[in-house]
């Protein structure tokens, strides 16, 4: 089956992206790896510019736009990381991002967007307001949209984290990927899959927005309705281009619970030291949660496992952690 | 004039310790730049093993010891970093850690310790009370004690974390350290001054614990009386040693306010996305205070500088942390 993204489009994508982002580290804790029974890698796109892996995408998909296709700027709507990173990777390009965010967006959003440039169109909290909005704007400037996650050139930007993490770690036994939209998860499918048929690539999702194990163990796709988590990155339908990808080469979809994604998060930020959204923390969590996982597809001993911390874009003071167990 | 550590100790510290710590990465982060009106380059000792660069040193006198001297065992009394450090090097080296706390140090403290197999003694809550403690042990056992930070071979390992920062970025023209016994300190010095006697090096500390500084005005040795400061990292005294090496190769001590200190430990967690403890963040409070710094010895134009982020051993929950400006 031809994919509608491959090794060769990542491996472009991470020419073209290198000038313009982060070749985040990749760090190791003994105590995380005591937590999860296994050997961990984690892949820091926390630290990476506009704080998260869609810098990748969005600077791929910038940066593949012709002359005359980039002076007309570039559009999208969203409230997420995508926007600042959208905003960024066109004002490196110095062209012009125009942002579509709904009215109730928070103020650190928008400042977000706004420190990298990026021209705000606010509009009604719905999907029909939010595209009507960012219809106007297309036809108004001739500007390109530039879809969050289901799109190849953001595949194939985003699939350079594992691209790269593979560098990093060639001996990987298995990667866990969070999904939401896909981008991520089909990006790194694509990559690791081609560069190591035998990688396990197991993504992990939030059971209050499992569209995508649900779309996977049904064969269907299946859209996210009045999705319940605290991992805001993950809130989206998957793309279609995603779950055709997914579909063909992932090999598990894990559903955890919110409590789960808690404790991951507080792991991370109190052992490992990293400031992660919660969105990054479910990869963890996954690996947490029954630890005695009897799926007979994924054995925890002896595994050298990666683990992408997609983001860290986090109001740490609105986040319900528990009490205190810093240090060590 | 001949110093108590020189280089070669330093080197010599770092192919003993190596296979017992980790080499930590060398992040950037444009934000914090344009913060600091500066290059910065964040040596990031807060993912650390034991989670600071203690671990450098308790290492280094660890494996330094013989065989013999090892079985006895070692002592210290710490209530902080270099405790857990100190516990984790002798698990490694497969012998005991007896470790004199106060009793009224905070439960964390106590399991993070505990968790490296530490064996802890506690007493009163007073230097006299201290000292005969683990005075005793020594008596008991023949232990050793290790100093946290007033010891040639604590010296030559915090040196190391320089070491390796000028491996992964050879250019730098300035580095940025926080003191307070001045162990960390000592090191950069005697190992960044002898690869790069043009290299500055500049100490800050919290104008409520600014012993270093007078100590350093005065050319005589002023001890730390009740100091106040939220980087409690830093409230001893300056070590002999390190005052001696101090003295002869810092370039600068900078003093900063608490409320610095607050901002460049809020700029870190939420623009780098590291979690760093309130000492760590002092270097970079150096950095952000009276930006037009007019002492003509500090020229921020084009400056390449790095920063040594000492630990990540903090409670976030317990930190007066302002409103949110995450992302970016």
């Amino acid at each position: 089956m031809i994919l509608p993204v491959d090794l060769q489009d990542v491996e472009q994508a991470h020419q073209r992206i290198r000038p313009h982002i982060h070749r985040t580290p990749v760090v190791t804790c003994r105590q995380l790896d005591l937590q999860a029974g296994t050997r961990l890698f984690l892949k820091c796109e926390n630290l990476q510019k506009a704080g998260a892996f869609k810098s990748r995408g969005a600077c791929n998909a910038v940066f593949a736009a012709s002359d005359a296709t980039a002076e007309r700027g570039f559009v999208t709507h969203s409230s997420g990381n995508h926007a600042a990173a959208l905003s960024r990777a066109a004002a490196r390009r110095g062209v012009a991002a125009q942002i579509v965010m709904p009215s109730n967006s928070s103020a650190v959003k928008v400042a977000a967007v706004q420190g990298y440039g990026g021209v705000i169109t606010f509009c009604e909290p719905n999907l029909v307001a939010r595209e009507a909005a960012a219809d106007k704007i297309l036809e108004t400037t001739g500007g390109s949209l530039i879809h969050p996650y289901d799109a190849e050139l953001i595949v194939a930007g985003q699939g350079t984290a594992a691209l790269e993490l593979l560098e990093q770690v060639p001996d990987l036994d298995a990667i866990v990927v969070p999904v939401g939209g896909g981008g991520l998860l089909a990006g790194t499918l694509v990559a690791a899959k081609a560069l190591n048929p035998a990688i396990q690539i197991i993504a992990v999702e939030p059971r209050g927005a499992d569209d995508a194990y649900r779309s996977w163990k049904s064969g269907t796709w299946v859209p996210s309705i009045e999705p319940q988590t605290i991992a805001d990155g993950l809130l989206t339908s998957l793309g279609a281009i995603n779950f055709k990808i997914i579909q063909e080469l992932v090999d598990l979809i894990w559903r955890v619970e919110e409590a789960t994604i808690l404790r991951a998060l507080q792991l991370i930020l109190e052992r490992a030291k990293l400031v992660v959204e919660p969105s990054a923390a479910v990869p963890l969590a996954g690996l947490l949660e029954e630890p005695e996982r009897s799926d007979g597809e994924f054995s925890r001993a002896h595994k050298r496992v990666g683990v992408l911390l997609s983001g860290g874009n986090v109001d740490l003071q609105r986040l319900p952690l528990g009490a205190d167990t810093p240090s060590a």
